[in-house]
This record gives C-alpha cells, sequence and structure tokens, in this order.
C-alpha cells in the first residue's frame, strides 16, 4: 500500500476577501505531518456551489484524505453540506442522529430548536458524523471527505476527533541547520548534497537577521538515521 | 467585458508541512479586492514540477490573472520558472537584462555572481521582469500569470510593482454589523432579508465573547448607496 496523502478544502468568502486570516491551514498542516499523512495540496474557494462541488471531486479523487473547514453553520450562506452530497450524487436530509443530538442541546439551554439551528442536522446519506466538543454541531466524513466547521476552535476539536481513525504513515521529521549565510553562497554545495541523499528532501529558507541574509536549510524524512548523517554532511559542509 | 477576477498559487513544501505559516494569501486578498479583481481561488502546492505545471494551467485557463508565490531562488528546490515555461511550452534561458540587474547588483556588493545567483536571471521567453526593490533578483510575468517571491517582505514589494499595471473594477466594499446573538437566533431573518439585496453578498461570522456567542453580518458588494441600505434594513432588523 502506498502511504496515505491528504488534501484540504477551505471554504468561505471571508478568507478570500481578505476579511478573515486562515489559521485552519496551519492547524491542519502540523497535525497531518505529525501523523505521517502529508498534506499534498489545499485549495480555498468561496461559498458558490458549483466551485466547491468541482474541488470536492478533484481532491477526493487525487488524495487518500480530504478535510473541509467552513460553510456549515445554520445560516443561508453555510452552503458546504449540500455541496458534498452533490459532490458524490447522495441525497441529504435532516438525520435522526444529528436532531437528537442539536435537538438536547438546545433544550438544555432553554434556546428554541428552530428550523436554522435544525438546518446543522441536515447530514449527506451514508456520513458519519464527527463529534464537536465545542458547540455539539457535528461535522461529517463521507467516503473520504472529513467535513468541518471553520471556527478554529471547532476546527481544531473535530479533527482531534477524526485523527484517531486515521492510519497514519511514518511521522515526516526534520532538522534545521541555521547559516548566516545568503542562498546564493551555499546553493551549488548544498544541491551536491542534496543529491547524495536524494532519499530525504531538502529546502533552504532565507531570512534577514540586522540586515544580513541568513538561510535555514531544512532536511527531512521519516528515517532518523538519515536525517542526522545529512545533517553532519552539511554541518561538515557550511559551519563556520 | 466581464469584471476581472484572480486566483493564487502558493507554492512550497514548508506551508504543507506546518513548517512555516503563510502570509502572502491574507496580504494579496487584501489587496485585491481593494483593487476591484476579487481572489477566487487559491491553491497551495509542493515543490513538485509536475503538481506546479498542472496548477498553473488550470487557474491560468480559469481567471484573468494569476499570481504565484515562492520558489524563485538560487537553490535547486526552487523550480517554479521552469514549472512556469513549461506550463506555457516556452524555453527558458538566462536572460540578458535579468543578468546584467544581477550582475550589477552583487558587484556593487563585492560578491560572487555565481552559477547559482545566476539561476535567478532564468527567465521563460516572452516573460516582463517584475522589479523587486528588496532583493534585486526579478520576479516575472508570463501570460496572464506573474511569478512571485516568496519571502513575505519580497512577495509585497514585487505585488506593488505588479498592481499599477493592472485594470481593476469597482473595488468590493464591505460593512459589518456585530451582533451578541448566536446565528441560529437570526438566521432566519438574515436569509429574508439577502433575498431583498440578491445584488449583494451577506455572510455571517460567528464568534464567542466572555462565553457569550455572537455574530458579525457582513454585506459585500460595489455599490455603496445598496450597502447602506442593507445595512439599515439589518440594523432594524437585530439591532437591541
Amino acid at each position: 500500500m502506498n502511504n496515505p496523502t491528504a488534501a484540504m478544502l477551505v471554504i468561505g468568502d471571508e478568507i478570500l476577501s481578505g476579511r478573515t486570516r486562515d489559521s485552519n491551514m496551519h492547524f491542519l498542516a502540523g497535525v497531518l505531518t505529525e501523523k505521517g499523512i502529508p498534506l499534498a495540496e489545499v485549495r480555498v474557494v468561496a461559498d458558490d456551489h458549483l466551485a466547491i462541488v468541482a474541488a470536492v471531486r478533484a481532491l477526493s479523487a487525487g488524495y487518500t484524505h480530504v478535510f473541509t473547514s467552513g460553510g456549515i453553520g445554520p445560516t443561508h450562506d453555510d452552503i458546504t453540506a449540500d455541496a458534498i452530497a452533490a459532490a458524490f450524487g447522495v441525497p441529504i436530509t435532516h438525520r435522526a442522529d444529528a436532531m437528537a443530538l442539536l435537538g438536547a442541546h438546545y433544550d438544555s439551554r432553554g434556546l428554541p430548536f428552530n428550523e436554522a439551528r435544525q438546518r446543522m442536522a441536515r447530514i449527506p446519506d451514508g456520513a458519519f458524523l464527527i463529534d464537536n466538543p465545542v458547540s455539539i454541531a457535528p461535522g461529517f466524513t463521507l467516503n473520504n471527505v472529513n467535513v468541518m466547521a471553520g471556527v478554529p476552535s471547532i476546527f481544531q476539536a473535530m479533527v482531534a476527533s477524526v485523527m484517531p481513525k486515521l492510519v497514519g504513515g511514518p511521522p515526516l521529521q526534520s532538522l534545521t541547520l541555521r547559516l548566516l549565510r545568503g542562498e546564493g553562497d551555499i546553493a551549488t554545495r548544498f544541491a551536491e548534497i542534496a543529491l547524495d541523499f536524494a532519499d530525504l528532501s531538502m529546502g533552504s529558507y532565507p531570512f534577514t537577521q540586522d540586515g544580513r541574509y541568513g538561510t535555514n536549510l531544512v532536511v527531512r524524512g521519516t528515517d532518523r538515521s538519515r536525517l542526522d548523517l545529512a545533517m553532519a554532511a552539511l554541518t561538515g559542509a557550511f559551519s563556520e
């Protein structure tokens, strides 16, 4: 079996307009890297039915797991659940288990379980609910697509609910060598060392400090002993 | 003519691994919204030739303008320029104008203009250079794709170089009504008002404050008088 891969779909006009800065991508990237399910692609689309359907189909076909954020609340602009159902050609209804969860929640708070709130119990046929310990309204998993809320605290809680169910690969580890030298200074030798360790991935990331150029050399891989060897080679080549 | 649209392609393993938190998307989204060129889609892909080529082709065909960030430095993992050339089927060479710019820059700093640094003068045939006042190494525009650096200060400077050349549409404006009421409380009436203003886009964004649920109702559009009318309708319906 190939190692698992993941993609993310961020849904929301508010990200694309610059009104809100997305933080879910960075959070999910870190969790997936630790789990050994590398995040290979992210797409951000608007609250637009056809755009969501097209992106879900493309990502679901291309990756082992897909994670979406946004658009599952009670208001008219929350259209993700319907779009996911449409992407897979399955019906969507107010599901009994989700209705029971939400009904009990609003009863206990003395709030009306009105039509808008019942909208959050609309779940595509065949989906499994994702637990939401923060605000109860569930996410869901349909086929390989995990559909979660956009509010960061709820997104993070749902990710915590989903992760134990997924089978990870070997976790991707990384080591960093920080140099106070510009990239142009180290690039040729760095490329040679990268060729010697073709089983690892090596990247260089420039920074500036007090007006001087510096470079972080990052080595990534799943075999710690290989990472240590590569780091020793880089340290030998570049340390001042 | 239809109003212009934009897409962004973020290129880099370091974003997808969670090592670096992207900030260029949020920056570009704000600039494009002001310019009246709505950002309609963003993709993030790894430092992978085929992934970059496929995304560039899809976004270039789908939107008026495409903006990429990342992968145009001097090291072996900087593969964006070659991938853009491949996406459009044009040759890529060390171009004389870029060589002259970079040569003069490194001469003036007393640094060798070595093979790695010369790599940053590789520009696809037919592209226009994008000015980089921060670190000289240029970006470029090929067809409708603007190729820029990933380092935020350089990305922002390149965006400033490109924007005056683009023809914007009417700027998208937004007004926000902040309510200390949950979304489920206001959703039905909010949807009715949204229908009355079908020429505008209305979204609701929940937040919590001191343990209470609140909602920001956001109205977006290009006609300020319509925005004011919509805001008056929302204020009349919801203000406490």
